[in-house]
């Protein structure tokens, strides 16, 4: 394979993203044919991108017989079916996480996968993140040695509505999840306990909710090494986005990015810019990195850095995240799967 | 009193910090005692510092009639036998922490203070660093909003020698305790609960010891914030203190203090010098700003901003960090205290 | 006009930047012509991005009906002929830096330009790079107070091949032009005097070629304020492009951009990135920004950003810093214009 | 000589910044002598500090039999005076700079400290600055290869009243002449010529007290380096001092202190502290150290490290800048030393 023709499902923010990045950035791909339960917005997105086919049914994106791989950006209760049907065609998948809020139904869908011998890629598009990346690498190098100690600061600028709890899962599973990823990636290792101490600290419709907005959750690792997520569904100053990784050789640190570097020094401080405050603008070039390796692992059947098993386990850790605040005791990952 | 006579308990390293601060950089301050069961030691500091009366009995300082205030930098186990005696003799006391490694020995010597009316000064040095007075002004000021999550993470260049833990408690009480004292300070707010994942990472002799060299410590606290300190005994780049608070209205962080700040850019990276490596290096202001401070409150008669009960209540939170991590399970300060 | 169509003239290094950035990034430009002396490099762009209409001959850009503005990447000696033809043509115009190396001559072409009633813009395209453009924003705001001390860093990370300079004019037309035209932008204010002191620190072979490699000029503004740019052929850690402005209110300065921001702490120090190291790479940003910004003014009929007349004027500090370095005295500008 | 013991000459401000250094933190040193032309002062200040023998003639100091060392901290004008009367005496001398405005009488004093085979140094206290001492050492140790170009930023936070220039010989003489000393040491190489531009834009009394507030000083230096100084009266954000050397191999740079390193990141940007304000906090260290290696060297009869050639040159240097702005020329050191 030389090219590879994208069918693109769900044409929501992120879907759009992804079209995007795929049109303008990834000369060795094609989107052919897109789908969304709302036509109109499906239509638009490809007038805009001169995409030529266009469906309400994500099946007929799936069946088009052009089609080598699929990207879903649907809702997220959808996703299981869609793969499942793609697997059955026998198309490639990349999937936005979650997979879904099921253990079980993943599990299902990952099944349908492995008969059909396709190829999935679960979209932490943060691990392509040039900061992460570079943390990963220095890990992977050995330049930390031994891990002992992990943090993650995972802050977002402004909670979403307190009714979307309800259908995201809740802050663990909508928003710790990334952080959840970024724990097994950067450790290198896999979760063997949780401990979670939450709170409502920013907006008390979200308690009533039934969700939290604050936390600080404590990881075990296999390797013995440990961690700590700490989250806030609001910072002021915008989106907060660090990682550090402690071991017996060093430290490697990764810090937020601005939208540019200057210093204001006047008479009642030292002033610099806020870091960037929105997802996209933050994780620009990781969705970009992230869709040309997902193409050029497709076309060159190379493996995919982010597999199933990855969307498996970040879901499991934020039920086991969930479990522990509500028992007020450290849950272990056995427990959950 | 326009001036202060002071005598010293113990002069070990800490003990020589205290009396050269108090000699070169307090001119309202005289120390005129000192004693060493090493009677040796205690003479060859008198000696080098010109001080008059030395001693290998601590009473004996006490028990001049020259000395307003006496200050403990003796082996643990003997602080609280110390005050009690200092307050019945009417000193005024200064004392390293932590007081003792029981909750009824410290409140036995907090009772015999009390009823002597004499003033107790806990040495929680770190209070005044000028990087972590700075946070703790902020809070005050209400800069940050209201406290939503504390982070401390506090690490050692190197582990004390693995026999040591016996004697001092192991690292929570030796060490993490400082970390205690930090986070009530900084928080503005009583510790509710402690969750503690500790492993030993750095020397397999410290757990032979049957201490940890490496944690996670999740604390509640009573405002409704949540924090986390996280500690080795091991940072090979040196001594790692840091502090942030998060809140409504934004972050505080203080770094690490740097012998200077060259910046070195050559053809494979930019380089940077490492934190400072000791920690009497570290903590030198905040030594010295300690006894000023000290010494003006005795003299003017003020509030002293380290109470008897903050060295009763971080000795409360390291029994109760080791409870948590021997028994896996968030443990409550009341079960304590 | 809701929609530009352009033709670009030169399909080297930089016209396939801006080929790049129009198709790729500006949704209502699109490039229709392109014209090469190299045939087949014109041919090879066009089919990569999809352009109709290709030629060898620049005058069949600018000659082509449906062509609306043209975009000048060819070889300095061509620009000025170039920009005589399009104003005749009444094409619009973007062109390169510098426009010649010829004061009379590119005042010819500014004369065509403003007979032709055509407007032209002169790529200098670090103006629209985010960081100085937030320093520019700062200055204009007053948040400086009046200019006191203008400081420019502009250091390449390898010398070009010694005979360029014979071609290029020299490093201070070839490389500190563009210091010359940001000095003028940030000071708001025109440079007066020059006074050069330059060496051959790098390469001899420049000095061969009868040009410097190493450079301080100190310039006088109109406004009163003064500055100093320093540059050299050759920063071994990369590209180093820095600015600061002092004034009577404070201080603002603008710091490289990294690949990432991580920090490493190991044994022997902390360690970080180095600068990026490519202009490209370093101006990525603000290539896309000038495109977007001359095709937005042309459809809207506003005004372009840089003019003409800067075209002119950091030609004429080049000639008058040359000028100073050969004579090792100060140079005033209307010495050379 | 196991001990030292000094005079000092001078009770203003920087006399009694040296003798708390001496009586705190100089121990083989003891300050037996004081003398200041104001009675009054020497008295206070000896009592402070327990100085025995208090004069208002500083020969008194000088002849002191008890006295190995004076250290001259009086107003400029008497330094040569003294310096020859105190070589005569056969004492060591440690001298504030300038040693005076005029060569011929720095000469003169140099011989007579010659023909005494007596030891002087010049107070020139940033050379052992830690950050600055770093950059020296980085320089010598071929860190940064062959130096190519010296930048150092020299800002007060205020200027002296104006008619304060006519005794100490304006900015150049009284404040720059830190910078040319600074731009000697860390270059390791002597300046050859000299251009400045300067200009009054901080206050106009300074301007008709016919001196200068602002400036950037062009240096050309013996081993082929160039260099700038950029000076300004007046930084409203506090004292800015730094130094940065580029050369073959990479760039060093030392940045300010600052009096902590907190970080404030609120809604509308992120916040530090100003660098420290005043020269006795930045240069605090650079003031003990600089006494303890000159007692020191005393003591051991090792040369020391800033010599009364020093203290010339940066006069000469200081000469030559005042009359290249005069005369809009650059002026070679030759034509004036």
């Amino acid at each position: 394979m030389e090219k590879i023709n994208l069918g693109v499902i769900g044409t929501g923010r992120i879907g759009k993203v992804h079209i995007a990045t795929l049109v303008q950035n990834v000369p060795q791909a094609e989107v052919i044919a897109v789908a969304d339960v709302n036509l109109d917005s499906a239509k638009e997105v490809a007038g805009q991108f001169g995409i030529k086919s266009v469906y309400s049914n994500y099946l007929d994106v799936i069946n088009h017989s052009g089609v080598d791989a699929i990207v879903i950006c649907s809702s997220t209760d959808t996703h299981a079916q869609i793969i499942v049907d793609a697997a059955k065609a026998g198309k490639h998948i990349f999937c936005e996480k979650p997979v879904d809020l099921s253990l079980e139904i993943i599990k299902g869908a990952l099944m349908a996968v492995e008969s059909a011998g396709v190829k999935l890629m679960v979209g932490f598009n943060r691990r392509f993140d040039p900061n992460f990346l570079k943390i990963k690498q220095m890990v992977v190098a050995g330049k930390i040695g031994e891990p002992h100690i992990l943090k993650i600061t995972s802050r977002d600028p402004a909670p979403p509505p307190a009714k979307y709890s309800a259908v995201s899962g809740g802050m663990f599973m909508d928003m710790t999840i990334h952080d959840f990823d970024m724990a097994r990636y950067i450790a290198g290792s896999e979760v063997t306990e949780v401990f979670t101490k939450a709170a409502v600290l920013v907006d008390p419709e979200i308690g009533r909710a039934g969700d939290v907005d604050t936390a600080i959750i404590t990881l075990s690792f296999e390797n013995g090494a440990i961690g700590v997520i700490d989250n806030s569904r609001k910072a002021v100053y915008g989106y907060d986005q660090r990682v550090e990784i402690f071991g017996s050789k060093g430290m490697a640190s990764a810090d937020n990015n601005f939208p540019d570097n200057h210093r204001f020094y006047s008479s009642d401080g030292v002033h610099g810019a806020l870091p960037l405050n929105f997802f996209m603008d933050r994780y620009l070039e990781a969705y970009a990195n992230e869709m040309k390796i997902f193409c050029n692992a497709i076309i060159n059947n190379l493996v995919l850095p982010v597999s199933g098993y990855d969307g498996l386990m970040s879901v499991a850790i934020a039920i086991a995240a969930k479990k522990s605040y509500l028992e007020s005791r450290p849950v272990k990952l056995k427990e959950i799967i």
